[in-house]
């Protein structure tokens, strides 16, 4: 079994690249800077399915997606979760969260319709993000 | 500043043991199996404030959680997250999901209201919950 991303989160997302052990995606909702690690190994569901080194590599990962968005958004709070109710490949959310967001203090998730970004923003927001992420 | 668990967490939960880093707390809330780790130093608000050290200790206790929870309750599905939207100090929700559960799919924060376990449930659960996580 290959490696590829969820046709869900594909379809919601664009590729920013590739850290030590996930693909890194923005989601494409405007109201959240949003981050979706996605380790790139077939079959996983849970955190626990990995090893011990690819945990290690996931921490490092999160915690680069982590610096990334504080540092591009200045958000008042990061939301890092793995939940996967939903969508079954393990998949990690690192989200910029503001105290005047439209979910606040509330999670995002299931929360109103998703608004995609508008193009300039959108470049403009992936620019920062892989500058900030060391990616091309 | 010295260590203690925020006042609000400490209110709804009930104290299992210490891990490598963190403390262990059953949230009690009986529609959820719902274990909460607690980072054992001051001040923290993020996963970023951590050290590296802290860090990989903290996915170790993650693990630790995430695997005892699944054998004591064999749950459909963990959720794993730090939110921190309410409780600013530091603390990481790993949650045992079910298929029929009362927010299944949807996440567990904000839904309805918690339910305390009655006494001989909570009993047996900590029992084997400490059992499995090799708490006294």
């Amino acid at each position: 079994m290959n490696f590829s991303i969820d046709q869900r989160l594909a379809a919601e997302s664009f590729p920013l690249g590739e850290l030590s052990l996930c693909e890194v995606l923005l989601y494409d909702d405007s109201r959240f800077p949003w981050l979706v690690l996605v380790p790139q190994k077939a079959g996983l569901v849970e955190i626990i399915d990995l090893s011990d080194q690819e945990r290690t590599a996931l921490m490092d990962d999160i915690t680069d997606a982590s610096r990334a968005l504080k540092e591009v958004t200045n958000c008042h709070k990061l939301n890092v979760a793995a939940l996967g109710n939903q969508v079954r490949q393990l998949h990690i959310h690192v989200i910029a969260r503001f105290e005047n967001d439209p979910a606040w203090a509330g999670p995002v998730w299931g929360k109103g319709t998703r608004v995609p970004y508008e193009e300039k923003a959108h470049d403009k927001l992936m620019k920062k993000l892989k500058a900030a992420l060391n990616l091309g």
